[in-house]
């Protein structure tokens, strides 16, 4: 079972993930709009999952559309991208997936509008398919960086929920785990959402590894006293000199993780990497309903009157990272040359 | 009305916290081991008032006991004494105020049971005034360092709730507001009791302070964005090194505050301060209930059997510390120096 999957129906499946750990249960979709809303609500989340999501929800537009010449199918796409993108601002690969897939069935305009619709079908798959063998080689680079015995933290859930199939940075942890190695995960439960506590522990919880989930106070408090070997987290959006930016909260641990001395990676795949972006601080930082503070999964904590802020996303300064973990290998310092060289590898290669 | 306060009918009555900010109602207690459990429980929290609150467990002791004689009062005392401290390990506070007691009584001892009985009754009403006292003397120092147009962040709950009344950081926020500079509060919601959601953000809705609360994630966000002047937050105890033990997460404001230069200090009474303890690492950490994180007020966010680590506190060592902000006045460093000067002073004065 992939996160995100078409289905025989012509239809869009994902898991929701508003539902885990306590169920896992499917929606489906067959019309863009739906697919806008579920990104926005975060029914998937991650930055791989809601590319491919979005992907998939071209391809749900192209079957919607009425149009009876591919002059207004395009046109048609056109609006359902600029729907698509709107869902959420930060991530890159929601809209460079869309954007790609403009420019796929542009290319297939030749081929009539079941041609168009052909080949948008054709990409997102490729897509989905190509997600799961980047993340196996991201995951193969970056297994190297966990020594037996190792403690490693981890923020958010960067696993096979946030992309198509076995994920960024716990994919990574998973690979060393089933390489045989001893490892131990701290999982920051990655207030407001809980990606930690409810997406990441039960991942582990499903692969057998040996996880605790700890409230985000105490990340820093693990790593003063040693019991940190490894910070592990993604990204969202990566900038050209490698700052990169992710779920509220990576910025701490990774001051923190260089406060002490612990090596500390992003792991994401070269599409991830936005190099119009001259530093992290150009891209947008989406804030999200103080709803998801105050009552998160409807439990309330305080009156709904109360005031609260929630920031989705931070920017962590590229140097705090000791490297970044690509599909094209692991990217050290200076990063503002070193990203470019495999972000132009990692396109070569797409 | 006093967090924590003697009725007329000899009585302990408290506020409980666990019903705030939803129900503001208050408990009674006859019997010190239902003292010692409410501090277990954290009905009661807050250094300043388990501390008060356990002066008073001290006084039902002596009302409970039916011994006949002076010595046999004394040992029911000590009993309690052991059981009043075991409530909770960290905050020096308790076991200060439960030995201080211990030699009231002792004194008093010439006088007879029921001079006993009327010292230690004396003795806890003086030492919850006093409470007040310092802590006005405390917020009078620590106001001057916030300016007008300050945004302060603020961890866990430092306020009424956490002392008798009047509060120790919030303490000295509510000055600066009451005395008319405008001044914005960012509350760190304070995983996994959410002390700061629950409690902090109450206060200020009664103080009619300006706040937001922001999820433990974030609070390095804002820093970065320069958007925090100042950080202030209480202690549990502080060792002769100035290292602070406070709530978990105020090591991580600290080492923020430090790498974007943004002043912090720790607020508290010299009474927190323990001259036995060489530096932080000397205090024992309490470990609560993973519960307490997994399902936070009885609202499950994974299954019970999940994986987790709850460590109450953390060390901030004294190098992240711009100052200490005392009744005495604001240490400055050399902290080992200078901590042990104000403390004595503040011992001349008790």
């Amino acid at each position: 079972m992939r996160s995100v999957e078409w289905t025989g129906q012509n239809r869009l499946r994902m898991i929701d993930q508003r539902r885990i750990p306590w169920d896992l249960v499917t929606v489906e979709y067959d019309d863009y709009r739906e697919v806008a809303q579920a990104i926005f609500e975060m029914v998937v989340r991650g930055a791989p999952a809601i590319g491919v999501s979005a992907a998939f929800g071209m391809v749900l537009a192209a079957q919607q559309s009425r149009a009876a010449n591919t002059g207004d199918l395009l046109g048609d796409l056109e609006a359902a991208a600029e729907t698509l993108k709107q869902a959420r601002p930060t991530a890159v690969n929601l809209a460079w997936a869309v954007d790609h897939m403009l420019v796929v069935g542009g290319g297939a305009a030749q081929n009539g509008v079941e041609g168009v619709r052909a080949a948008l079908l054709g990409e997102a798959q490729r897509l989905a398919d190509e997600d799961v063998a980047t993340n196996k080689r991201m995951a193969a680079h970056g297994a190297a960086l966990i020594r037996d015995g190792d403690t490693v933290l981890h923020h958010c859930n960067t696993g096979m929920l946030a992309t198509v199939d076995y994920g960024t940075a716990l994919g990574v942890i998973r690979m060393a785990h089933e390489s045989g190695k001893r490892i131990h995960v701290l999982l920051d439960e990655t207030r407001p959402r809980l990606q930690g506590s409810r997406l990441s522990a039960w991942e582990c919880e499903q692969l057998g590894i040996p996880y605790d989930i700890l409230p985000d106070t105490a990340a820093g408090h693990y790593m003063r006293r040693g019991e940190i070997d490894l910070v592990l987290f993604g990204a969202d959006r990566v900038a050209a000199n490698g700052d990169v930016v992710n779920k509220i909260g990576s910025y701490q641990i990774a001051v923190l993780a260089h406060e002490n001395d612990i090596p500390c990676y992003s792991v994401f795949p070269t599409s991830t990497a936005d190099l119009t972006m001259r530093s992290g601080d150009d891209i947008p930082i989406e804030e999200r309903d103080k709803a998801e503070v105050l009552a998160p999964y409807g439990c309330a904590i305080v009156p709904e009157t109360y005031c609260a802020r929630n920031p989705a996303f931070d920017v962590t300064p590229a140097k705090y990272l000791t490297g970044l973990v690509t599909e094209q290998g692991i990217v050290r310092p200076p990063f503002d040359v070193n990203l470019a060289a495999v972000v132009r590898a990692g396109q070569g290669m797409a």
